[in-house]
């Protein structure tokens, strides 16, 4: 077998997995958008029996026969070819599939079936010691998980190369470090500036309807294909490329408050703008994939925080704004844009604002990095979390549902997920600056309703590029510096130093 | 192997098959309610990537070893116990599954996937020698399978009874017989009755809301419940169960008709309360399965026609519906009843009265009879359906777009269908009359607005029954007497006698 023929084998076995696994996709949107109460059952079973099915796809040996035919050969020679990245790819895929022992990866399954359940539970009644044997638990599972994947420094690198491949402990503590000494010290002179925000304009009477309309134009101004997707109310919000052609993104309405739906749009949007970049021909292969998720998360958030929420956009948008909701129409452009960028720490990530978002984040990550390393155990975690909040937001959760109990995350066994977030803020705004480089006046075109060249431009230097770079060389890549914290830090200050008049 | 574990194999292996089928139900149901348009290409290509795993699935040539070391055995010793049930029918669909050889029926999917596209486009012009030569290969191919799957006197009953088992031909003329003298004769009497209905009643403003509304409650009132399926709009309505739990309707609304959305959904309300008695526990085998199309549309057209056309049922709704649509607050009840049940030869089957419709599907089973028997050809199918008409409903249509083009079967292949839906009328008016016997005066029940005795009696005798007879044996089952066209006729002539005042 030549491998161009091994290669050709690898894209029909991963163009039928992709398949099956965007039937799994299409179940997943179905069963919190859709689904009737009394599917539930059937579906987990549809869910079970699929994930089966794809994992013995995703460690048939024949696949172990077909790389190793690849590698060296010289579909490799250049590293930047589709056909080197997809190979490359494949592999770590493969590694990853077949390093953890089915016995492992059955009683995680297992365990954190269960475990989220518990969470819910104990989120409900605020019990951290009822959850905390699970996440004990989860912690061993975890470790065991992270020795089998393999690491050259610490076991958390394994778990993060998970969600954002190639990041390690040591290189975010590197990144994060300068925002930990910005973001307080940012906080604490916005909390002391004579300026305050009017945020209670952003709590009046927004009827549903009015929102889902007003939701969709903007969605759309900014890019989204409703002939390639849908817009639809959920629980918990989130996006989902079902396959190329159908994205889907949902959405929360509440009729007194302004932000959750509009912002939760703009954020999905983002993502889905991810999404519905990425390469069609190259559906099933790593070319045609998105790299990381803090890659993606720069996309949701820099749609939302740096575009939606500037003043040049609702240049564009608040006199629409004003037509369609008369609560709006007491309010000056000023007041609006103030409120909402309005910044004030607050026990809940989700509900969090730009700033203390960071913040948020850090804590988790540096707690749950204590955790893996066995520098605080499971049964501390609660006091742990409480203790180092007070530190970063100058107040103690009042419990712990709004503390440990908070995220759903860690009782899904998704260790090494939460610095993705704020990496996705540090990539932004790279990204965002180079942009502003490369296509001068991005405000005076969003004050047209001008937004496809930015996303023309994030189509081809981000979306387009697939796994061709991971996400650090992808940063550097597009921007030609590596990847800072500064940018962001810059961006911060002066946006809020503006809007406080610090 | 004992047969026992044999046969505990072949129910594994089926559980995963209609797991898998399920999935491909959702994507049905997703593709023609939720899917944006661009969607299509992709979910064509996951569609038939399932269907060549199910194909796969379904002529495993284990299945053959199985069922050989189960049939003759001690399972097999009372012919209705669940494994008997089972072994016989999972026999019929191996048998099914492997006597088509892959070359025709990849050839039979590529040809259909054409001719129903030519289909629509023949249709739209009116142009049915355009159509002609795809018909002409599918009749060619269709003798063909009916060759392979084999028959006892002639090559339709093969085809039909892919539908409806164990049906023939001959049978269904010996039934259609008395139908088809009887119904021109009624359709004359009511043309010279004096007593007319208005219909214009139901083409006045009927807003969409208010219908979405009110189709819900007699739905829910029916014996639908929300909790395990949902009703949604669609362009061309049906029902579908994807899994135990969640069964989905579909129907359409027309400002200004009030019969398509409502009567359409209580017709597939009639497909969901089969589907929703189904027996959970047997889901995947075939115990936990409808029998024949012909049961199924027994249901829906009981549910449709003898009950929510009855004067008792709009007793208890018509009242509601007045409270709705302001349209009705001049109409009698008398006057509405009358209208709903008005007797009219049309040139469409799918908007035919209850008395027509059956000259509508005589028709068309006379025609694909004569058509695979040879003694007509595919090219004089236009003509000789305008003649046939003609005699049948005392005019001619004006064009192929009302005549033969008017359907999509023939162009997907699925000649030996549409005896289904009359029979569904023989079987549904001999289910009505024994659960009338059992369970005395219905009338005063939907008067009432109760409709669970009914739904009851139909669970047990009909639903939970899955495959345990087939159709005709399951009548003489349920009512005690050979399958006869004389209930339907009787009832006929006592509903139209009574309403036009013969």
């Amino acid at each position: 077998m030549t491998a161009r023929e091994a290669y050709d084998q690898l894209r029909t076995h991963h163009r039928e997995a992709v398949l099956f696994g965007s039937m799994g996709a299409l179940m997943g949107w179905d069963q919190r958008v859709m689904m009737p109460k009394n599917g539930s059952k059937f579906r987990a079973e549809q869910m079970a029996t699929l994930a089966g099915f794809l994992h013995d796809k995703e460690t048939d040996p024949r696949l172990g026969d077909w790389l190793a035919r690849c590698e060296g050969s010289e579909l490799t020679t250049d590293p930047t070819s589709v056909e080197a990245v997809n190979i490359r790819w494949w592999r770590r895929e493969f590694d990853q599939a077949t390093k953890i022992p089915k016995s492992l990866a059955v009683e995680m399954a297992r365990v954190t079936s269960l475990a989220e359940d518990e969470w819910a539970e104990s989120r409900a009644q605020s019990d951290f010691k009822r959850f905390e044997p699970w996440l004990s638990q989860i912690v061993d599972l975890t470790k065991q998980a992270a020795e089998c994947l393999g690491y050259e420094d610490e076991p958390y690198d394994a778990l993060l190369d998970r969600f954002e491949p190639g990041m390690t402990a040591k290189e975010i503590e590197r990144l994060f470090q300068p925002l930990r000494e910005y973001t307080p010290k940012l906080v604490q002179r916005i909390q002391d500036a004579p300026k305050k925000p009017n945020t209670s304009i952003l709590n009046r009477h927004f009827p549903v309807q009015d929102q889902v309309q007003f939701s969709r134009e903007a969605a759309a101004a900014l890019g989204f294909d409703f002939d390639s997707g849908r817009l639809d109310p959920t629980v918990h919000p989130f996006a989902c490329r079902v396959t190329p052609g159908d994205t889907r993104i949902t959405t929360r309405y509440y009729e007194d408050q302004f932000n959750p739906s509009f912002f939760g749009t703009i954020h999905e949007t983002g993502h889905a703008l991810y999404e519905m970049g990425l390469l069609e021909d190259h559906f099933g292969e790593p070319m045609g994939e998105s790299v990381s998720l803090g890659i993606h998360e720069s996309q949701s958030r820099m749609w939302e925080n740096v575009v939606a929420r500037s003043r040049p956009f609702w240049e564009k948008f608040f006199p629409i704004a004003q037509q369609r909701f008369s609560a709006l129409s007491d309010v000056s452009l000023d007041d609006f844009v103030f409120a909402v960028n309005a910044v004030k720490p607050s026990a809940i990530r989700v509900e969090a604002d730009e700033v203390t978002y960071n913040l948020h984040i850090m804590l988790r990550f540096e707690l749950e990095v204590a955790l893996i390393r066995g520098d605080i155990a499971a049964r501390d975690m609660a006091e742990a979390w409480k203790d180092k909040f007070e530190t970063y937001m100058g107040f103690r959760p009042p419990n712990d549902k709004e503390g440990a109990l908070q995220d759903v995350h860690w009782s899904g066994g998704m260790i090494g997920y939460f610095p993705t977030y704020s990496l996705g803020n540090l990539y932004g705004a790279m990204f965002y600056n180079q942009a502003l480089e490369d296509l001068g006046d991005l405000d005076s075109m969003y004050r047209r309703g001008e937004f496809s060249p930015l996303l023309d431009w994030l189509r081809k230097k981000i979306h387009n590029q697939g796994c061709r770079y991971d996400a650090k060389k992808l940063v550097e890549h597009v921007t030609g510096k590596p990847l800072s914290p500064q940018p962001l830090i810059d961006y911060m200050e002066a946006k809020f130093s503006a809007l406080y008049g610090l």
